[in-house]
């Protein structure tokens, strides 16, 4: 027997129609790539927006085509998004940090036919387009006046194409499992993979992000996302601000301490969302010019693990509450949020950093569970390392053109290459990457931790953590320091300052200095490229030590 | 082209998995029907909700079939939820405030297999079920300590039922679509009508329900729902609170003002929601012992429109903060919920007042439009009176068993019945019922609003408005009052006392003094039986007058 309510198809166009309907007139400013900032409303947007789509519908694009953005976070780049997806084609969000050629690779895959593109990366793709054979037209996000001169074959100019596009065209009517967004994974490990969102998905990741205990964003907030819109739909905000009509703050091109700074300050933001570099450049800025931000309320901190510093200078001298998030663009991306249950925040703030350093807890509408490598599960002690797996509705099902195979397990649950924690309250705690983990003697030590508290020693420039091949433990960790330039350290000064901070057995085996450490495209260190470095390593341990 | 993520049904019962795994020490606190307040967790109660279905599988019970509950709020009621829920059965709410007949009719139209009863209501079903030939066994929820002698045939005692039943009971894996949950409409015109929840229609309401933005329930909350579960789900509570782990307190039979206080106080309640009365009682035994509640934050109120005087004072004497909801059977019940926006919540309180008295502002989810007789759209101007109709994913698209034929417009929109405006801001108020507006000149008057007016003269009782036939103007009001016991009015201190607080072409035609207003089944005025008696009534008015 089924139920006899009416059939509403979860799809995002209808996010955009609501923000339209019941927030028309709330603002969406935007700091454009071209300079000034400038100011717009969600009834404007969902015009201009369904302009869009007449375009595309006449250029033939049709349900299920990918269209490409590659932009910073601005109003036309929403436009673009909902004029995109409102038609049933696929927005596929391109990374401008990756290197030309991974850019034109993904293009060929996702086999784009159009592409937006922002002023600041039309040199990007006039170097890589001659290789991508599938874009057939290539919109450039400015206006006449600001139109470059380029070599882009058929080069459109937004502002042209809007204004000469009708602002009736029908969104929706298909079902909400089609496609909606595209977004590959960086791909530290073989060729990038693409996560196929669908309406569904993006439209419950939404609910379930709007909750009171996720990101709890209200009509009464002003939002700023500083996380990219090529970062798993920043991290939701795309969609979450006008399902609320909260009003929407986008910096466009610049995200250094006083640009952010600038714009919190005079659009008077109450909450944000952005990776931990980003913040400590703002504090870096607040402390130097010795400024504060009345407004801001709260703000979300992903991407990486939040250093306690940040946490601590945002509560203790600008009132702000800081918040872990956790996720990926497998997991559109939250998986869990830092809010506080009753046992942390009845606390006295010094208690409650421990847990607001963790990642904390899943909402409703998202599955965890922790596994040895034979799948069996296991507790929840806070102490004992597992691998995390996920499993919901907005979670990757498999990518792209079945790239990387099935990638789930009996029960359904995604393999997240995380090694974590949860303790017996419900937070959960990255602490490795599943391929850097050292095992040793049969229990698995955190490179990440070690790291980090090894980068507390004042010589340290950069630290990172391998595992080299043991015979007696099969592994165990080495340090790998850059030092700041003119400092000078030992091998013995690092293992002291190690002393009584990690485990007894988590101490490195050896310490190896060297000029550079390798990072990857994304900014985090690339240990394959260092596992390769180190081949021919051999730990002093491992040797046959003299009788 | 489709989207690639997991596939995970909306189903209701992985709401309680979440309480168990993630909350499962959080208490559900009860007044147990036999008197006691006894203490459980999320934990308990899903191992009893598993037994539960154990013992459903146990008696033959399959997909699809029909099983009732006659309960009031408390722990078991939950557990004989999710049990029923889990397996795909269709629990079905039988509201004990109706007249034992039309409980009855419901069942034989229902075809309920087996009912859960509280012991207060053990005797209407034995009065009853002799004329329910569907029902083949009921289950008394109580302990064999308390079990009655009855004359119920297969009369189950509940706690020997969870005793000797396996915890182990696999639940879900079924379409989203499936039939969750039924509740039948009070029915005011011809027979009571059912709405058949899904599965999907019940997680999507709850996640929409739990934004910041609407009940923005929290895992930091205690939350009492007053409002039955017999009521659309206790609006939504039974399912919200487990999905965030928020401590539950449970009322049990008890909602007058002292029984209220007491839990609300021992168990330092965060938010609440209940209709007008209960709050009116509230206020009333606080107001008459002296006493605050200062662990109350918020609550919500429903069910009918909420008196200022009730919002005032528990703003200015207890600094609790009271939003309106809307909604019905039929919209699962959330429809619009009176959160505030900046523009309201930046104005003093006392400019607030006319927006908090408002029913709100819906969120995503509900679309909501205004229309004339003909179906045209009309402003949102906060004038103008038009019909209310709602569309959305948790809004009824027909009743159970083809009853009333086609609900749905040629857009898909449900006619809630009501007349409404909805201002510029996007907060709409309830003006009327559409059989009961008056229609004069082409223009609509609301009944209500003359009525709740009216009421405010201290000599009365009740007071009721309702439109008679006019050779001119088609229709025109007449008040019609029952005094308080020895007052005595005139009609003119009534016209007198509307005088300049009405339009002029609002005024009454007459006044009409009665000894007694008839009110329905769940203590609404009975315009239905009023206009009946009345029908003999000839306007002064419409008669000529003297030359």
């Amino acid at each position: 027997m089924l139920g006899l309510m009416q059939s509403w198809p979860l799809t995002v166009d209808k996010i955009l129609d609501h923000a339209a309907r019941w927030h028309g007139h709330r603002e969406i400013v935007t700091r454009s790539v071209e300079g000034p900032i400038v100011r717009g409303t969600y009834a404007e947007c969902h015009d201009r927006a369904k302009r869009v789509s007449s375009a595309l519908k006449g250029w033939g694009v049709k349900l299920g085509d990918r269209v490409a953005t590659l932009a910073w976070n601005t109003q036309r780049h929403m436009e673009a998004w909902y004029g995109i997806m409102g038609i049933g084609a696929v927005c596929h969000t391109l990374n401008p940090r990756l290197f030309p050629e991974q850019i034109a690779w993904i293009i060929n895959h996702a086999e784009d036919r159009i592409i937006f593109v922002d002023l600041t990366f039309v040199g990007v793709l006039e170097q890589i387009l001659p290789k991508c054979p599938t874009v057939e037209r290539v919109v450039v996000m400015t206006d006449a006046w600001n139109m470059p001169q380029t070599t882009l074959p058929r080069a459109e100019c937004y502002e042209q194409v809007v204004a000469e596009s009708s602002n009736v065209c029908e969104w929706g009517g298909f079902s909400e499992e089609t496609a909606c967004g595209l977004c590959y994974t960086s791909g530290t490990t073989g060729d990038p993979k693409g996560v196929m969102y669908s309406h569904r998905s993006n439209f419950l990741h939404t609910l379930v992000g709007l909750q009171a205990d996720v990101l709890a964003t209200s009509v009464r907030d002003t939002i700023l996302p500083v996380v990219p819109m090529f970062h798993a739909n920043a991290w939701g905000v795309a969609f979450a601000a006008p399902a609320v009509g909260a009003k929407l703050v986008l910096p466009g091109a610049k995200m250094d301490g006083q640009s952010i700074y600038e714009l919190l300050s005079t659009e008077r933001v109450t909450t944000s969302a952005a990776v931990p570099t980003v913040w400590q450049m703002l504090l870096t800025h607040l402390q130097s010019h010795g400024l504060k931000l009345p407004d801001l309320e709260r703000v979300t901190i992903g991407g990486a693990a939040c250093p306690e510093t940040i946490i601590r200078a945002f509560h203790d001298d600008y009132g702000v509450d800081v918040f872990h998030a956790w996720g990926m663009t497998e997991t559109s991306p939250l998986g869990t949020t830092g809010s506080l249950t009753p046992e942390v925040s009845s606390q006295p703030f010094d208690q409650q950093v421990p847990y607001r350093l963790k990642q904390g807890r899943p909402p409703i509408g998202i599955e965890l569970k922790l596994t040895d490598d034979e799948g069996n599960i296991l507790p929840h002690d806070g102490k004992t390392f597992g691998h995390l797996m996920v499993r919901g509705s907005f979670v990757a099902g498999s990518y792209f053109k079945g790239a990387g195979g099935n990638i789930l397990d009996k029960q359904g649950f995604f393999d997240t290459g995380d090694i974590a924690t949860i303790d017996p309250i419900g937070y959960m705690q990255i602490t490795d990457r599943a391929k850097d983990v050292v095992k040793s003697g049969g229990e698995w030590i955190s490179t990440i931790d070690i790291e980090n508290i090894a980068l507390g020693h004042p010589a340290a420039e950069q630290t990172a953590v391998i595992g080299v091949p043991h015979p007696k433990w099969d592994e165990r960790p080495i340090l790998i320091v850059k030092l700041k330039e003119g400092e000078t350290a030992t091998r013995q000064d690092f293992l002291d300052f190690l002393q009584g901070k990690i485990a007894k057995w988590w101490m490195p085996d050896d310490v190896v200095f060297v000029d550079d450490i390798p990072l990857g495209a994304t900014g985090k260190i690339d240990k394959k490229v260092l596992r390769a470095r180190l081949k021919d390593y051999r730990l002093p341990s491992a040797s046959p030590e003299p009788a």
